[in-house]
């Protein structure tokens, strides 16, 4: 394999695939990155057996062939050298000879057949989306996932294609997110995939600002093809619960509130909490909000904040992390908050499909 | 005591005190910032009982008086609040109210008398110095300093006041650096301290850009006054290593070098090194030094760059990283290397008085 190749747009390439890299794998080829050079395209791929990310990029080759090469050094030596053209040549024993100015290096490398082969995918059911729609949809919602290990069907993110529409949902038991986007697929590709939290913030982070995404599935893994990336995750096994029972059917009490408003107040007085055991208290009035905290040993806090109210006075308590959680995640300028009592869940709503259910804390 | 300030000027005054502040201190008080409001003027003062930080701040003062609050909330909440005037009153508990615009906080304090005092100082022996001057001597110096706890007289930089001049010195033993600068003081005020790194990297960062720095000593602390700063710190007790035997009294080659230049090419070769017993081999012949490193199990790196030479063919090993440490502290454009032969010592100059002297490593 002989290739050439501009330092700014292999450094680019590494840059996509470097994240999957495992800092100690005990099987030193998935501390690789296979090099697949072939007509005027080279391919990187990164995998952790888990999440598998590829890549290509244009470059002059000589030679084509394969090879893998210690990634996180590879891109250090990538990243440090001066701009311009980069030469790649590697020998029978995968040893690559990189050649740049002044700088000269030999990195020894393993065969590329010791590296994991991708899978197989049924080109049958392939459905299509916006990547900029997608992104969005995934960061509303994949904050609220669990990250107890015992609970592995919620360490990720369900993608319901169903009724027409895809539906994503992420939950950890005590607060659920969810949000809906109308998209075209065939009646008989309805399927429930549920996408490990790993595979979904890479996504978020890589998937571009314009263009179309391909999703492609088959028994155990799922494909995301965009732009010149190809990002291949297995999917969590199981059954995800039944989202939809734990959604109220109805609520007594409505307010609306600027979502920025309502974050900087929730942040400033949670500063007078201990992380374990906190609760924020929201005492709602005729068109305004009091938020409270207090803690013997340390002090307390409260801000009033005005909203539009005109409902029956009323008080709860929730954990401010998850209060400020889709505060931050979503980009629409008012929230709407849906509340029944002190003990009934509140749904945080906005003027598109999304949702968010968080059960209150208790407090005496 | 009670005061009004504005938002910005304390949470700039509490940034000055902030990172005296222990993370988790086994004493209570040393968690917290004293406050003490008196005429015009509200001090913040900070310690670990090895460093202390103490600065003023304006501010509308209605009550004089003093306590301490939680240093770390207090900085958080003064962050998150808006910009505006900030009003403090705290009652006869140390239970201090803030309000700022719609915010209000409790914020449960210690009585200022549980604050360590402040130790005092001779006011016979000052030693003035320009801020700027001193922040540079410091920071071609420090990064040399030993952190091995068991050498402790070395855990810090030597500041020698003696012959109408201030040396500073930082060793660890494999290598040593040294800046001197001409200073006036009285003949009977010579004196050696040793100064922890920790408070060496605190002046580092706190100097200002203009003004003269006081220093002021007594038998085991010292103190440096500069603008609305005073940090006092613990001297290292113990004598400083004679640092003067260590620097070769004579060279027989002597290179100039691009710093720069020399400072990229070493940090791209020793990219194909182990942290552990890494060697860089500087190979110098007629106007060109050639860097090699070589690792059997990584691979090779080599790069060659242009110098000022004309001596004998020779081959010196060097840690790349002590090679690397004075390049990146140096801001002049071009560093002097003298060097005799492969086992001694190699010594970087530059065209002030600065030098930094480096074992070289024995290569098979």
């Amino acid at each position: 394999m002989k290739l050439t190749i501009e330092k700014s747009a292999l450094l680019d390439a590494l840059q996509k695939v470097q994240s999957i890299v495992g800092q100690r794998s005990t099987l030193p080829i998935l501390s690789n990155v296979l090099l697949r050079a072939e007509g005027d395209l080279v391919s990187l791929t990164t995998t952790d057996m888990e999440v598998c990310v590829k890549t290509s990029v244009a470059a002059e080759i000589s030679d084509a062939g394969g090879t893998t090469l210690p990634a996180r050094r590879f891109f250090s030596i990538c990243r440090e050298l001066p701009a311009g053209q980069v030469e790649i040549e590697v020998d029978a024993k995968d040893v690559a000879t990189i050649r740049s100015g002044p700088s000269f290096f030999k990195l020894v490398g393993l065969p590329e057949e010791e590296f994991p082969p991708l899978p197989e995918f049924d080109e049958n059911s392939v459905y299509s989306v916006d990547q900029v729609v997608f992104r969005e949809m995934l960061q509303k919602v994949t904050y609220a996932a669990s990250t107890d290990e015992t609970r592995y069907i919620l360490n990720g993110a369900l993608l319901s294609f169903k009724d027409e529409k895809l539906t994503v949902v992420a939950t950890d038991g005590r607060r659920l997110a969810m949000v809906e986007q109308e998209i075209e697929f065939s009646e008989d590709a309805q399927v429930d995939l549920v996408v490990p939290s790993k595979t979904i913030n890479e996504l978020i982070k890589t998937l571009g600002e314009e263009g179309v995404l391909r999703i492609r599935v088959s028994a155990t893994q799922v494909a995301f093809d965009f732009d010149q990336i190809l990002v291949i995750s297995k999917l969590i096994e199981g059954t995800y619960p039944n989202f939809q029972q734990v959604i109220p059917s109805q609520c007594e009490e409505r307010v609306a509130i600027d979502r920025e408003t309502m974050l900087l107040a929730v942040r400033r007085v949670s500063l007078l909490t201990d992380d374990q055991t906190a609760s924020v208290k929201l005492n709602f009035g005729s068109n305004k909000l009091e938020l409270v905290t207090n803690n013997t040993e340390i002090g307390e806090a409260r801000e009033t904040i005005p909203v539009k109210y005109e409902g029956k006075e009323l008080s709860i308590a929730f954990n401010p992390g998850f209060l400020m959680a889709p505060l931050r995640h979503l980009d629409s300028d008012e929230i709407f908050f849906e509340l029944s009592d002190e003990l009934s869940p509140g749904v945080i709503k906005t003027n598109v499909p999304f949702l968010y259910v968080l059960m209150p804390i208790r407090v005496s």
